[in-house]
């Protein structure tokens, strides 16, 4: 059985392509291991990796890069308008195949022992991996950025889970997690009233009492005069696209707007599509194993 | 790039497991094939076989398992509910990943004529391999069955496209053709009235008037007290499910009928159910490459 995980870690540089690339390379450079994907934002400074392997080879690769990125980042010069405390700001471990969650949570304790111990660097689990409820959201643990981390981690309250109670010097902090597959989603509607986008966001979104594994923020695309409800489905297992995108239909036909498109961006599962092909067209006794790509490389 | 083909080959026995067992050896044992399903049926007396490869291997199995068959079964003492004209009685190739048609097509012509000339038995190639538009749906070339051969092969409009223009004495006659990939989508409808069924399948099958690449048929479930439309879909690329599906939607609720399932036997390419949410999502600007498996299993 072929086992396979992702790795999405987020490093703090997204101007350098050199130094980017020196990251890269302890990715590429790993056997079992297939980097899919990058993306620097030069805005955000920060870059956004993504690479799939079997579990031992992921973590190996992940270790490498985190270490590379600590050698070449200083957060003392770091400028960007997202969030950050750590060179490499977090590392999110997904099951992909053959994989359970408590496997990834085993591994990504591995790997932030690893981190802590051998770089020095304080490490927080969060996620699935949160040792406590507080953790599980990494907007908690990163509150007060890599600036404000020196104090924070004096409090009993943010001990990390590895590594020393003072961040690394350059370096900062890191948190690593095993967490579900994430599904970047946005809906578009047929008005420019932001208003209404704000409801909507606001009755799908789990934190207001819509669905829990939703998280939902409303956006004007100004070059089409429209608006976006934009979301991060967090377990689509959970919290299916279909029925979401189905109350946001319901809930604009309310004001009298239609929905005129939606966008995935980045990658999705194949099982989220098919879940909702399987919904819409009322297909009974379905199963994931019927789908050709999953019997090829099934195992 | 590993290119990926299907093969399906139909063999004319379906109560003997051990002559079955001995033709699925010769897919086993190649190298650079995977054997996907097999099943038998008793009452057509025919075996269905999936597998999968790279182009060389796959056609080789193919050879491999048709000569095996020629070797074990004996279309003289053959009876079965289903028509059938040979030992090895069609073997389809489908493109499956980095694959055209047109490659598909060459293979089908290499097979075809190493089936001639090695195993001495008269091939028709059919589907998108066609030679003519009369050789392109089986059914026509199948007609007459293996007892009718001996006649229809003296006519020079069926002179085979390889091999003797003689039936094999006891493997009969064989087709090989490559095809898109097939899906059997069978509806649901909430009446036990089979004449609505009837008008449906009439209405959406391709030969009627309907979508060119929709076979339907309509069936009572007698155990469920409802009936079906039960399709094969030739081409999804071209006629999609869901424009099926809502026609069929649509057609019922004229009825006053609702559709109250559906179900897709055997396997189903992933692009396939990709397509389904695309549409009822409203997806714009969707990438079948967004699709994380397509990107772990790309190259």
């Amino acid at each position: 059985m072929n086992k396979i995980i992702e790795c999405i870690p987020n490093f703090s540089e997204g101007r350098d392509k050199e130094k980017l690339e020196k990251i890269l390379d302890e990715i590429r450079k790993q056997e079992g291991v297939k980097l899919l994907d990058y993306s620097m934002d030069k805005d955000h400074n920060r870059s956004v990796v993504t690479f799939v392997g079997d579990l031992e080879s992921v973590i190996e690769a992940a270790f490498n890069s985190c270490k590379k990125a600590t050698e070449l980042i200083d957060l003392r010069n770091h400028k960007g308008e997202h969030p950050r405390m750590g060179a490499t700001d977090v590392i999110p471990l997904v099951p992909i195949k053959n994989v359970t969650m408590q496997e990834c949570i085993e591994y990504s304790q591995k790997l932030a022992k690893r981190i802590g111990e051998e770089l020095n660097i304080p490490v927080f689990l969060y996620e699935k991996s949160a040792n406590s409820p507080q953790r599980e959201d990494l907007s908690n643990i990163r509150k007060g950025e890599f600036e404000g981390m020196f104090e924070k981690l004096k409090q009993e309250e943010w001990k990390p889970d590895f590594g020393p109670q003072i961040p690394h010097e350059t370096a900062g902090v890191t948190a690593v997690g095993a967490r579900m597959p994430l599904i970047a989603f946005n809906v578009n509607l047929g008005t420019n009233d932001i208003e209404i986008a704000k409801k909507i966001a606001k009755a799908v979104r789990g934190k207001s009492g819509g669905f829990k594994y939703c998280k939902a923020l409303s956006f004007e695309l100004k070059e089409r005069n429209i608006v976006q409800v934009s979301m991060n489905m967090v377990d689509y297992t959970k919290t299916p696209l279909y029925r979401v995108f189905q109350v946001i239909e319901n809930e604009a036909n309310r004001y009298g707007v239609n929905v005129i498109g939606s966008e995935i961006v980045g990658l999705v599962p194949m099982n989220a599509l098919a879940d909702v092909a399987e919904y819409f067209l009322k297909i009974e006794n379905f199963s994931y194993d019927q789908i050709l790509e999953n019997r090829i490389y099934g195992d």
